[in-house]
């Protein structure tokens, strides 16, 4: 189906984070060279600092967060781009009172993600 | 930079459409596979029907438009996810009072507009 509304797709729990869910909003079956995702961080919620393999490209669409790239802590707001290279140690913690939400792509490739520090 | 506030970034106009302008989020310079892209189409304008040799993964931000993707019409608005692969004629007409936006996904492969019928 070529069109979609993102609230009428499921979302599932993001088990690396806290008060964090994620919608595969165009998966690797549908686009063949990479995937669109929503994540639906509630107020207090994120992801602890860790690394991908691969290269995030994200779009912020509400609310704000205090995001970790490398060395260098960043406070995001709706109508942000953020990339984060693949390999880059990164965490996102929602701010305020709404929920933060973000797009994220990733290419169709092979990834694993490990927490720093544990 | 890995953070930027989208309306900081030049917007260019798209000379293939009317009352269409074209803003490049993350580059081909700096994202490894796949380039990211904010459109804005003001009340009236849009892109003729056409074909991108190239697969689109779109999300909308604001606004409504009439999109004809292949034999099908949709009505799309705000928060509804779009998917065109490679190939596949396409058009957009913005609808309403307000300018119609969207994210726009490329890969970072040579790609060719090719207007349909012309």
């Amino acid at each position: 189906m070529s069109v979609r509304s993102a609230e009428s797709l499921p979302a599932e729990e993001v088990t690396a984070g806290s008060g964090t869910r994620r919608q595969v909003l165009i998966g690797p079956d549908e686009g063949p060279n990479f995937a669109l995702r929503r994540f639906i961080m509630e107020p207090g919620g994120g992801m602890p600092l860790h690394t991908n393999q691969v290269e995030h490209e994200q779009y912020v669409l509400r609310g704000r967060a205090t995001v970790v790239i490398g060395d260098e802590t960043h406070a995001v707001k709706a109508g942000d781009v953020v990339f984060i290279p693949g390999g880059t140690p990164h965490s996102y913690a929602a701010e305020g009172e709404e929920p933060f939400e973000f797009l994220c792509v990733v290419p169709n490739q092979p990834d694993r993600i490990d927490l720093v520090g544990c």
